[in-house]
């Protein structure tokens, strides 16, 4: 048996987990060959790949990013390395002559359509949900998510001694673009006093309010903002305003704008921090770590066993899977009557 | 409405999360009136209280232990303070003096025991389930549990730098009387080479073979083994031997007697550190604030709804609730078949 | 004797270690009554003070920013809060009311100089140096720089494995306005590929030919640049051209600036994070704690023996003091020839 | 040139960073070629070398440990692999096969004595201080310090919340057999009530008292000792009863000595925790790293300069060098007028 793996998509920490996993279990409960493919499904177009074995995989655990390497633009249906045309039928080929058996495909939602369509070709594919975001259909939980809350969180704290010295409006931008789970629950682990979520715009008042309450109670307001999320009837979300900018010092995003309304209205000072690339680099979390290779593990299982186009997926605390069909280009986001939502609105927390 | 909140048995990094999300939504969505017993159920014994408010719980989601102070041998129908004696009548006596309508108790399988007692007393009770090991019964996970595990992880990778320099076996002794939760999740996100449980007692041989096959690899082997683990056939636990023992200069666990016996063996260098205390102080990790969070919200809502008798608990990702009585007096240790073990065995993980 | 204590300019990791130390000191050896002074000068024209005892100062070392508050604008010779005017007179009828018989005032360069005013016209100060940056003259170092050192030596890492897997040039913007302390120290533990300071402006093509040579070595490149840093011959700094901008998303720094052009020349992704705020939050390191008590400590035995006028300082290892007059108004920027300069030639680090 | 490079004694966060300056600096600046020398002075008998370039150094200056690792018992002139005959001759031997023109020797004490004596036989030597305990003659701090003061007054900071849920006494045991350096540094960090020193027998009655004064004031006791402390008048350390003990088990030190003491004096409970390897393992501070750096970098320009039979120092804040004569075989204590210990008194820290 001889085994391809991939990693597509923005990096996440855990992926060095998964591979890892997939590579030790293949190896010593198949006796398969693995071979790994580099910066995700170029490394099929342009014809990089290396041998896997226990020792490539040995002592990668903790570290970040991927030892394969990825790219964020890497569909081989539309190969940007040659103006976009489809190189789809030379990635097979390529696959042939490797002899490949089937190939376990580590990514997000872009790379899962990808696989998809590959699977439709006839390539066997086992997918593994890769999402910082936590944003993946079908899947509660996937490893990245808990890294990111950790670092996002523990910079909520370090910015609120800053606040509460300074008596100030302090904002933490987060990653999230179309779901809030980061936002939310770094939010909570932070004791954010406002949190604000793609899924629901917020109301300006409503913000300022909240934060007029805590400038009374405690001297100082911690706001959570999710990049994706924009402000009630404004139209069009901050990102779609950047991208029509074409001045590249323009960078703020929903957190300055949200600064410079707040300053408006309060007359206080309010400072932003965008946390930006900090969230998805550095070691996984030991609770990533454990996921990761739950999800490695499984994927090789079912490569074992056969069982073709699905996703591992965490249902409860069982690893499962489903069709790719199903994932490919959707999103989870949170819904309005979630648990945490309603925790959060209990304990007095402005949900915008 | 008047409520009382104690935590009981050892500290634990998420209590304070838990009293904090219970008086934030007891207060906000019931207007009940909150007060804190001290030192667990001594304070019932010992009338020792203090009001709790929304001043009282700011600032304490991120604090280690309980602000409330705790105590392990705190039974009140077994008052150690007058020799045993039962005082739970002069509870109960208490609890009407002061009024309260129902008691949420924070604890683990001791805690939730008494708590069952009163309750069958008349007291109206809603437990909330506390323990670093993650070994009650019916519910998959509780706080502090990822805390411990995280520091456990940390602990492995600092000792592996020194192991692999030295060439040395090295063993981890973590917490985790009854159950392996802690060494087999910690042992799985620090790459322990070695992971032995009190639910298997280990094979010396099994745990030799693969010191020696580590050693021809990667030249050093790292073993993680929860306190009570024992040898096969070993009669007795070391923590039976220990208890024997008169002397206070006794102290090695079941990591130093492994060190003596593997050093006879392997005619290596092998130290051996027993983390206690580290493990269960400190901050608790995001995960763990979410987590205490959610359960302290849903005790309020069970308060709230009038559903006494029961424990918060966590199935798949929701939080639901088992009578108390299902809970006291057990312990959930790890199955044989349990998909992390899997893994483990398919990772190439000695389990002993 | 009735000391008092403020803390002035932005906040700083080590503060509260400052206050305690300071306190205790007064306190333990000289039976001391010690005030606290809310909100930098802020406090003393503003009359806002409170008793400082052990019981106040208590847990608080590890704590970051300042349990007294503090201001950025707060100059009382010129009060922003009336327009401009000088109330210095009122601050020294205030000071006579409270009878302080002087006060230590724990700031950067603009508090330094304010105090400087003030005990010209007679009350004695005593300094105690702080600030991150650590540009202060005549104290080799200040607390709070080894902690900010840490936040960006741990960032550079996090962002070191996106680096790795995309294949990217990463730039991290730290704090540094008018020295490179902080860039250079952090890009050396962070093993940044090219280190940009403010006191050497820097040439585009080195830059360029420097992540070059690391492309094709590594595959990446780590670029760290104290935010005022400008590009040889531009003729004026980032900070200069965004003061002029009127535009509120307008916000990149040098980083960004930076990025358009690599980007534009070496035609390969590449990515700015601008740290900001979380560089001086949060808990101080273990080494800043240390520092800070025992410029505390130091402040405290200055004050017993009547020597005012003065600002504590550290040279080598030992704590002295320096004139007040000295310090106002100047920054302590890293000469061309400093040993850390020379080693990060000799190790072939790019230096603009 | 060919220079040859390697660690000896304990292990020490910041080895990894000499090394690679050391060979950058050696390489970039001389064009030397550069020998890694394996398991210290060992390699030199048992003839285990291997090239070091840029790339082999490249992506260690993070990490624990060394990449050449190391032995606590490597004394060529008593070779322990044949029963400590004195194989200093075969080593000149290799040497001068090998072509080396000099070894830089990274080590403590123990390695400087050796060094000193190949030194002496006419092998051009530099040395690199390593200690942990910072306890090396003539220099003020060196590498690994920093980050053993960080591990223990995070340890510290942990063990204070099970402290304060407790009402406890906690001892925390650090390293430190013949200085209290660490426990000195780290306590002061930690906010320790009780500091105890191998320099200062204590006396277990003030012990007592400061307890009984925390009890009342704080309801705990945090206290920090290092492993060479013992009682004032108990007449032999703990080491010495404990190496004459046969038993296996009894492996308490001072830590656990002193809870035997503290508990049955004060009725309360008291707990003891002994960090152990802990202390050595994990990646190297920003602070440390920079030191290490700077280390290694002097040590280049010494080898360049033909500047040998010296060790690198610190001396202020200046790098230089001492002869290696005078720092084997002697060790730096914590003197009773040190102002960190002046400091100490004055904040009311009891010190035995």
């Amino acid at each position: 048996m001889h085994i391809g793996v991939l990693t597509g998509g923005g990096d996440c920490p855990g992926l060095n987990a998964v591979i890892r996993a997939v590579t030790k279990a293949l190896v010593n409960e198949c006796g398969a060959q693995v071979t790994g493919i580099e910066r995700g499904f170029l490394g099929l177009v342009e014809r990089r790949v290396r041998p896997l074995g226990l020792r490539e995989v040995s002592g990668i655990l903790h570290l970040g990013g991927t030892i394969l390497g990825t790219h964020n633009r890497a569909d081989p249906f539309r190969y940007v390395g040659a103006g976009g045309v489809d190189r789809s039928a030379q990635v097979m080929d390529y696959v042939r002559e490797l002899g490949l058996d089937a190939v376990v495909v580590i990514g997000g939602d872009g790379s899962m359509s990808i696989a998809h369509r590959f699977g439709q070709l006839g390539l066997p594919i086992v997918g593994v949900p890769k999402t910082i975001d936590n944003d993946l259909m079908h899947t509660e939980r996937s490893f990245g998510f808990d890294s990111a809350v950790a670092v996002v969180t523990d910079a909520i704290e370090r910015l609120e001694t800053t606040a509460q010295s300074h008596g100030r409006v302090m904002i933490v931008e987060t990653m999230g673009r179309y779901s809030g789970w980061i936002a939310l629950e770094a939010g909570m682990a932070g004791a954010a006093d406002v949190i604000l979520l793609p899924e629901r715009p917020y109301d300006l008042d409503a913000v300022v309010q909240r934060c007029r309450e805590r400038e009374a109670v405690q001297g100082y307001t911690i706001v959570c903002v999710a990049e994706g999320t924009h402000a009630r009837g404004a139209g069009m979300t901050v990102q779609a305003r950047l991208a029509d900018s074409p001045d590249p010092l323009r960078l703020g995003g929903v957190g300055h704008l949200l600064r410079e309304q707040l300053q408006q209205r309060l007359g206080s000072e309010v400072r932003s921090t965008q946390l930006g690339h900090l969230q998805r680099g550095g070691s996984p979390t030991a609770f990533d770590r454990v996921l990761a290779t739950r999800f490695g593990y499984h994927a090789a299982q079912l490569v074992a066993q056969g069982r073709f186009g699905h996703m591992v997926a965490l249902e409860g605390s069982c690893c499962t899977e489903v069709p790719l069909g199903d994932v490919a280009g959707r999103n989870r986001t949170v819904p309005p009557d979630h648990p945490l939502l309603q925790a959060a609105r209990g304990l007095g927390i402005c949900l915008g």
